[in-house]
């Protein structure tokens, strides 16, 4: 027991203090230092990679300059956030103003890394599926992990950077040290608001939009460089799923930490382990940065790879990850905390179990390989309604194991560790995010690849190779998706709960009213959020078919292919309206806490938070299956099934995707940010709302 | 002050506690056996009106039977399941399972009487509607108020009844009293688990098969005798949409009633006026009846009156009666509770006014009159994708103002009386039932007129007026959904409440993990029913296309009209499938909440109804409106607008409607009951659940 000591601040030694949290501090900072120093090794190695021949290095720039306009702009549309915020945070104070804006910075610069590598490697990875298919897979899995080591990589760093800030400024007080970091939870929430919202509602818009006028009215194929809202179906790609899915993580990531730390020095502060609960959770993340990027040297593949050997390999890597990780989480707390304290593993141990279930989960509803998506495409037969109402039925009932598996997780965790192995357990389940962001990442640099492929009329093997990519990408999306949701409700719980913590409401009891009508508001909100973003999209979307419609009407030549259409209008367009249309569920999310809590005071909001987080936690998971399973069985028929593409069923099917694309790409995952944005603001602002509400 | 003394039982006054007792239960018989006298003359009313030539009578006739036949079926089924529920609950005591059996029974009587008239009613309504508007409105309006007063005449003679019962059986000991009440609730809601859910799956199987084959397929119009499912649809309408929501207003009526009951001995029993507070709910609802019939009287017409004047004549009635009943009650919380505890009323007053808000909330949000189902409209332009995601977001931003509403009357409820006054508010939106339940079960035997019109070839001036009918009585059946998904709302909260209270569980902490994971898999029970329910419908329509195809197929001259289709045989196919498929659903409601209390213990189980609420509550409210909105915006196209019938954007709202079919007649009403039944089954064995839990 190498830092075991007794309670130092108790005893009054504030060297040793300093001691026990530098080493564990410094631990941290290595394991950051570590992935970011590894993702730059990875980002040289893409780079060198093959950016193949003019012509793709051309569409490749359009996407690439596509996606910097559009991050430029949602990065001022931040700053202007940005200073609000921070005019609002002085009432809680200067720190709280620093941790935000830091937790900002480093989540926008997460969110360049990614997009940034992602948008140079979807090339790269055309030019090596032209070479062969292990080469292809290496270089889009070497740019998802760019992605998922920046993610934890900047999200440890900051926290250390934070810790050893706040330790310094307020004199080594844990309870301000741990309630004030909250601010940089919120910054990263924040980011994420932007990134998932404003990029999901811009990848549906440019990618309905291309499809609606394009493939329905013109009768040009997918991805056709004819048509002038590729490039921002392109884009939305890498902004939505590599920007959007990055941010959301990241916020997951440094909430479920931050909670652990806030619940962590409550439930030690009487005891002699303070410190050392409240930095578990680091060491924790830092170890599963080293597992992870160990698991990433295991993703490779032969030759003749079909998908489930492809599979295999991602597998290989993530589980290889989730074992190290056991270990080391094992030796951690038996090293920090001791051996009375083992049972705090049984609560890590319990969220990383979950995360795998309900991955597990996802695959099963979504996938074309198992009943419900297969039965999903026997119904389109009966038309379009019945495709709608299975389809609805589907996401309903895939709700049911996330739920239980949450629902054990939780109690598992609480049971080993109480409130605090919640939080942890959040962590746990996130451990191993370097690897499991990478798969995740990995897909749409893929499915660019495949863009790139077909525009630049490359060879039709290089297309089928990345097909083989893309439709593992898919999978892993998919799963991607439900440990994104799972891991969001864990975490977004154990912000609600160091939100009750910190505004002294121990005992919320569901006999009283004002609970009640939090959790119906609550409730409710998470469907009106829903509403405003699939409504969102659905008025961008119409935008872009107007220009398209311009384009195709007013440039001569276009559909010939003598001139070129203006892509850049389409990405300009769906930029503004991205942005324009994030407002309202923004500043929803933002607003509406703090006002419950003034207005019907702490408890009433601590209901609203749950039921916020009962209701979106199954609405989110509703609509990423449901969405999924629109889409495969779409292309479940696609690929000769029922009639195959143009025949009766393809179109009820092609009706389901409609519907499915802003549910699985837009609302379903902003409803993640939903949840942990209104439990994070809840909890920044929890003191304030306790002193200011008018709530008896 | 009449009745107010010192309370007789601490007193010892066995006598003086019988004749307050007996004085506010005498009245309550009084008023339980008016409402059935008026509706015997009522109903004497209307079958002394024409009942036509007779091909009108031959298709009522048809109708009629396939009701009844239905009805025996599932009486039968009932028998059975009644059978299997004595002998569960008499683990409880022989007194619950006599109180089941009364309110099973009573409710099975009143959706006899309401099936029996509304089936005679239909052709006489359509004879009525030959010779003027005003008579057919009158004859159909009569039919409903039948089963309206019938509803609650026997709901409160049942209760009456029970209550004299009890007190003798119990000698007075006023906590067994209130305690075991409770099994006539659950007896009311097993009953209308069969009708609600069954009946909804009965009638949207056989009108979806009826559509699918004979619109869609066959070409021929709506109604049309050559379909040999038209007749199972004419049954399904009564089936589902009058003893349906007949026995899920039953539930809700007496639920909410036993349930003030025995908080009301909560709130009162050390004080002085138990035994006021606890036959206070009967004595509103008695004063409701006399409101109501008042009411009826002025439901009448003008010979030219248009939709607008209508609807008036329909309001007039209700609006006196919500007036009635508020002076009333007024009055009723004076004489009976005295001065003091005048604030009681504002928690009536609360609820019945939160009823009227949420039927005008409905209205807005599905009538043709309003922006959204219009914008629904236009929206179809853009094809069926869009349809459902606008129609989806339209029903989902339709929860505001419902969830809004009843966490302001509970709120507000609360305020003036506690948690008595929540429950007490239900009363007070379930007072003017006898009214609100006749203009909504009104509807089906305007259509079912409409019906007959048709296939008995009557004059087209005899349709146009039936369809002025049926088209007010769309708009009212809307109104009734909102308004039976609210009280099921508050019911189900004031029954939870009194479980807490039975469970001895004052306080049920959102910090516990129990209560938290209660919460989810409440929610999520919310989900899979509805799942469940849709793919019934799914299942039990294909059915019934399978079999009209076959008919259409093998029966010559069919089509021709030289041959009868078989009717019964589509009766009989979606009897047999709507009581097969609700016997899982149904069975997740009853032995769900059993299990989770006896595994996670009563705590979990309070989560679980709460969140249950929550989610069941937006979801009903969601489906309830989607639903309406896509039903009007179709028929809002079929007038001529955007291209009238057959055309793309009809096609579009048609997908709607399909999808919007289950949405509102099945599932959403559905999950009223899910709601009820699961918070009374909590109740009816809450003690039970608190000694054998192996919870710690």
């Amino acid at each position: 027991m190498l830092y075991n000591a007794t309670n130092p601040i108790l005893s009054g030694d504030k060297w040793g203090y300093i001691m026990i949290s530098g080493s564990y501090i410094l631990f941290s900072l290595v394991a950051a230092l570590f992935a970011l120093a590894f993702a730059m090794i990875l980002t040289k190695r893409v780079l060198k990679a093959d950016p193949g021949n003019a012509e793709m290095q051309k569409i490749s720039n359009a996407t690439r300059e596509g996606a910097m306009t559009y991050l430029k702009r949602q990065y001022m549309a931040i700053i202007y956030f940005t200073i609000f915020m921070i005019m609002v945070l002085t009432i809680i104070g200067p720190e709280t103003v620093i941790a935000f804006a830091l937790g900002a910075g480093l989540s926008a610069f997460a969110g360049f890394i990614g997009l940034n590598i992602a948008t140079k490697a979807n090339v790269r990875t055309a030019e090596g599926a032209r070479q062969g298919l292990n080469k292809g897979l290496r270089i889009a899995f070497s740019s998802g992990a760019v992605m998922g080591l920046s993610v934890v990589g900047l999200g440890l760093l900051g926290l250390s950077i934070m810790f050893i800030f706040l330790s310094a400024a307020f004199d080594n007080d844990l309870e301000q040290v741990t309630t004030v970091i909250a601010g940089f939870g919120l910054g990263a929430s924040s980011i994420a608001l932007f990134a998932r919202v404003g990029g999901g509602i811009f990848t549906k818009a440019a990618d309905v939009g291309a499809d609606l006028v394009g493939k329905v009215e013109a009768g040009i194929p997918e991805d056709d460089p004819r048509n002038p809202a590729t490039i921002a179906d392109n884009v939305g790609d890498n902004v939505g799923d590599v920007a959007g899915m990055g941010a959301d993580l990241y916020e997951s990531y440094v909430g479920s930490i931050i909670a652990s730390m806030a619940l962590g020095y409550v439930a030690f502060r009487h005891g002699d382990l303070p410190i050392e609960a409240i930095l578990l959770p680091m060491v924790i993340a830092a170890v599963g940065i080293f597992s992870s990027i160990i698991g990433t040297f295991f993703v490779r593949t032969g030759e003749r790879a079909d998908q489930s050997e492809l599979l295999l390999a991602l597998r290989k890597g993530i589980y290889l990850s989730a074992v190290l990780v056991t270990v080391f989480s094992l030796l951690a707390v038996f090293f920090i905390l001791g051996e009375a304290h083992i049972p705090v593993f049984g609560a890590i141990f319990a969220g990383l179990v979950a995360g795998i279930i309900i991955g597990i989960s996802t695959e099963y509803y979504t996938s074309d390989t198992y009943t419900p998506t297969r039965e999903l495409a026997r119904t389109s037969q009966t038309g379009a309604g019945p495709t709608i109402i299975n389809g609805l039925s589907i996401g309903m009932k895939s709700t049911m194991f996330p739920m239980i598996t949450v629902g054990a997780a939780i109690l598992t965790a609480y049971y080993f560790a109480g409130l605090y192995g919640i939080a942890i357990s959040a962590v746990g389940m996130l451990s191993t995010l370097g690897i499991t962001l990478a798969t995740d990442a990995y897909g749409p640099v893929a499915d660019n690849a495949g863009g790139i492929a077909e525009m630049a009329h490359m060879d039709k093997s290089v297309r089928k190779r990345t097909d083989a990519l893309d439709s593992l990408g898919n999978t892993t999306a998919a799963t991607g998706k439900g440990f994104a949701i799972g891991s969001a409700a864990l975490t977004a719980l154990a912000l609600t709960v160091a939100y009750m913590d910190a505004a002294g409401i121990t005992d919320i009891s569901l006999t009283d009213p004002s609970v009640i009508v939090g959790l119906f508001l609550g409730g409710m909100l998470s469907f009106i959020f829903c509403a405003m973003t699939m409504q969102a999209v659905g008025r961008a979307a119409s935008e872009i078919v107007e220009e398209v419609r311009r384009q195709f009407r007013e440039i001569k030549g276009l559909m010939e292919g003598t001139a070129e259409p203006d892509y850049a209008r389409c990405v300009d367009i769906s930029t503004k309206s991205a942005l324009r249309e994030m407002i309202l569920p923004g500043l929803t999310a933002v607003v509406v806490p703090v006002v419950v809590g003034l207005l019907l005071g702490p408890y009433a909001l601590g209901g609203l938070l749950i039921g916020a987080l009962v209701t979106g936690f199954l609405m989110a998971v509703m609509m990423a299956n449901a969405g999924g399973a629109w889409d495969n069985a779409k292309k479940y028929i696609e690929v000769g099934h029922y009639g195959g593409k143009g025949s009766m069923p393809h179109k009820a099917a092609v009706v389901g995707d409609t519907v499915g694309d802003p549910f699985k790409d837009t609302s379903g995952p902003s409803l993640n940010i939903l949840l942990k944005l209104m439990s994070i603001v809840s909890l920044v602002f929890a003191a304030f709302i306790v002193q200011n509400t008018i709530a008896g």
